[in-house]
């Protein structure tokens, strides 16, 4: 694949302080919480370096989004694609390599087309497409 | 912070298996299993984009070097800073934030100069200084 890292998750279990840690504490800048428990979009984001964030997800929104049981510590690395053909190529070549597919492509709540996939050490990547990155480009 | 992420490592338990998954199945680049298990240097290296890079390192070689016991599933996620004093630095800032430091700055065994936080949640970062980097520039 072509590696297009977008997003490293963090299953959090208090996002409030979670976030003050990571803004108020190391200085990361963020626009706070933002989006809706009840849709699991309540996030909140951090920019890094290079188009790279940070995201802090509670912990049931991550589980119930990517059908993936998270005990313990939870990370998932989102990586985007330039299609919705390529999510579900991907995610194929995933699952034929040996990865579980938790959860097909789909519209995800959030606007995005994509899917999820644990490796054979049970971590957890994301394949999407974000519609939006692609027209800004 | 200004934030550098340079790497994300997983701790893994079958580092051959893992191996082979993402660079014969998923095709990430890679030079392979290197360096020495005794020094916990053996690592995967796999490049991502804009100098990210994914590692694969064994899940002991994790908890010896960074003094964190990595239960279920370990994440390692390392930040570049520009000397030795910003390491420390950060390391300070993240301990007055809450967070707890497993490993103080100091010389590590692949040559760089860092040491190891867990934030609030339990989340594992290392905050490092690589000579080779800077003198790249």
């Amino acid at each position: 694949m072509q590696p297009i890292i977008s997003v490293i998750t963090l299953a959090v279990d208090d996002l409030v302080q979670a976030t003050k840690f990571y803004h108020q504490g190391l200085g990361l800048p963020t626009k706070g919480v933002v989006g809706e428990p009840e849709q699991d979009t309540q996030v909140a984001f951090f920019k890094l370096n290079n188009n790279l964030k940070l995201a802090l997800w509670p912990r049931e929104s991550l589980q119930r989004q990517t059908s993936c049981a998270v005990t313990g510590h939870g990370v998932l690395i989102s990586h985007n694609v330039v299609s919705r053909e390529a999510a579900e190529q991907l995610l194929r070549k995933a699952a034929a390599a040996g990865a579980v597919v938790n959860k097909a492509a789909h519209e995800q709540p959030w606007g995005c087309f994509g899917g999820y996939f644990t490796d054979p050490e049970g971590y957890l990547w994301e394949v999407t497409f974000n519609p939006d990155l692609v027209s800004k480009d």
